[in-house]
């Protein structure tokens, strides 16, 4: 089958899908407030063909961030929590730990100790618990993490926090012939493991933080070996550098919830034609948790700033969510 | 529409594709020797449901190679040929390239001399007209190069120096629901300009070797600058790295030309399951070039060696192919 054919049934497939979705509410979960106004209204004007703002499907790329956009980050990205536990599991082949900061207040529960190191500690404790190993030992650990461990607050596992309306977003977005693409500050191989079948984004969507790794063959079986040194840091300045290194086009719709997110909005705003700048406001202290200009993680000042002027639509959780993390199976 | 119902169209697509491509035969500039029924073979076993050999869509991942592979790569690769000609076109902005190596050979046409510094003058006159220039900027002297040169020997555009049977390759595996990436030792920001009209292959598929960029707002105005420093050469053991690094699976599909794919081959084989790996062999002195273990570019000597041993299959051009390049407008 040639290349024309094959265009064409996928444009009948998206001609069929939009018909489809006329029939039902594709965001039930939001409120029908102005940001699902906003949403929908930008999703008809890029899909409708012949209208001034249409983008071909190919273009259409969608970047989400992940921790605090795409699922919860409190009491500490759940990437951390990690950390903290592989620390006390790998305390025994490791004894010199129980002397060494930041490694003995792990071990002691004082998280507050360890992480008074700032950033040099938590790359230590990363590399420490990242590296060494091959990336398939890695993805093990990651979902057996994953499989086994609670959120201390919900008592959920950490898969089971991710956002129902954002779910749906990425639902309706992909049923509108969208790309849909993670980018976050997290680790690129923590993510990998468990974003298809939390998200539907497949591993070669995803844009992350990265350490170095090597190619090697040792008897005669070749493995992808981690390797304690950073690659590349994908927040802030890094996003769109991220952004242009794994997907090499503009995005025409980001959605973050931190000032981490506000260069990747951005330059996603920056683009020609129709361009949708989403933030996810953290207000329901009840449901969720409520933080935003003072908060140590997913700090939102700026963006709140700047969000009117730069035509960014703010999701407020409590006023615009129906619900918040995806219904149990 | 929920994702059940995408996959479910999704899967009727598949089926009907398939159905469709019984009737005509899908590689016809492949003469029906061994490497055709070999690839038509191991589509066959990982498409075919309930096969034991099956694998599902989302992880029928095909690599390829670019110099050599999917386009020429004689005299010498196309990108190094831009680099002259870019050398040339701002030798005016640079007066003292007239006096300063490897430069100065360049611009009295004499390439042998400049490339007797070997990776460092390659290196030195790669950034010197590939960095300090936006992205936006880098990407439209490409495209205007490529729309006004003429390879010296057959004086075609060089993006119609791609391969039709390597194009009816990449169509085939699509249309079977593979996804497939480009993994070459070239710049991932010279080949995205072109290849998703070259090989239907889009810019967020490309894996290659890149210099390292800033993220910068001037005057209002965001941009990403390309900055005089090597990220990543993706060649040799950097292409699992890069694949890792882009794609995060495993392929089951990978084609190379060279020794510098060799290790991308060998990641690609040693996983579970059905794979195949595929060395193009130039063999046609006439219709294209004839080079192998002693070239200078695309050397072949350890894949020719191994081949054999690992179940890799080797299509000879000249014995394999009906056509070479691609069919012109």
């Amino acid at each position: 089958m040639n290349r024309n054919c094959r265009l064409s049934i996928d444009f009948i497939l998206l001609s069929l899908c939009a018909s489809i979705s006329v029939f039902a509410d594709p965001l039930p979960s939001w409120n029908d407030t102005a940001p699902k106004k906003s949403i929908e209204a930008f999703v008809e004007k890029v899909t409708t063909s012949g209208s001034p703002d249409f983008v071909p499907p190919a273009k259409r790329i969608a970047v989400f961030d992940n921790d605090g956009t795409l699922w919860a980050e409190q009491p500490m990205y759940f990437q951390a929590l990690f950390i903290f536990d592989r620390i006390a599991q790998l305390a025994p082949d490791n004894p010199s730990w129980k002397t060494t900061e930041p490694f003995a207040s792990v071990l002691k529960g004082d998280i507050q100790s360890a992480l008074k190191g700032g950033e040099k500690s938590l790359i230590e404790m990363t590399m420490a618990t990242h590296a060494g190993i091959t990336t398939k030992e890695f993805e093990a650990a990651v979902t057996e993490w994953l499989a086994t461990s609670r959120h201390e607050k919900t008592g959920r596992r950490y898969t089971e926090m991710v956002y129902q309306p954002m779910l749906e977003l990425l639902d309706y977005l992909r049923a509108h012939g969208f790309k849909t693409f993670i980018v976050s500050g997290g680790g690129i191989e923590f993510m990998r493991p468990w974003v298809e079948q939390a998200y539907g984004i497949p591993p070669e969507q995803v844009v992350g933080s990265s350490i170095k790794t090597k190619y090697e063959v040792r008897d005669g079986i070749p493995a992808i070996v981690r390797l304690p040194e950073m690659n590349f840091i994908d927040d802030k300045e890094g996003k769109p550098v991220g952004i242009n290194q794994h997907i090499g086009r503009r995005p025409i719709l980001a959605a973050g919830n931190s000032d981490g997110d506000f260069q990747m909005l951005e330059w996603t705003s920056a683009g020609e034609g129709a361009r949708l700048g989403l933030l996810i406001h953290h207000t329901d202290a009840k449901r969720e948790w409520a933080y935003d200009r003072d908060s140590h993680i997913g700090r939102l000042e700026k963006g709140l700033d700047e969000a009117e002027r730069r035509n960014w639509v703010v999701a407020d959780m409590k006023a615009d969510w129906k619900k918040i993390f995806r219904d149990l199976d």
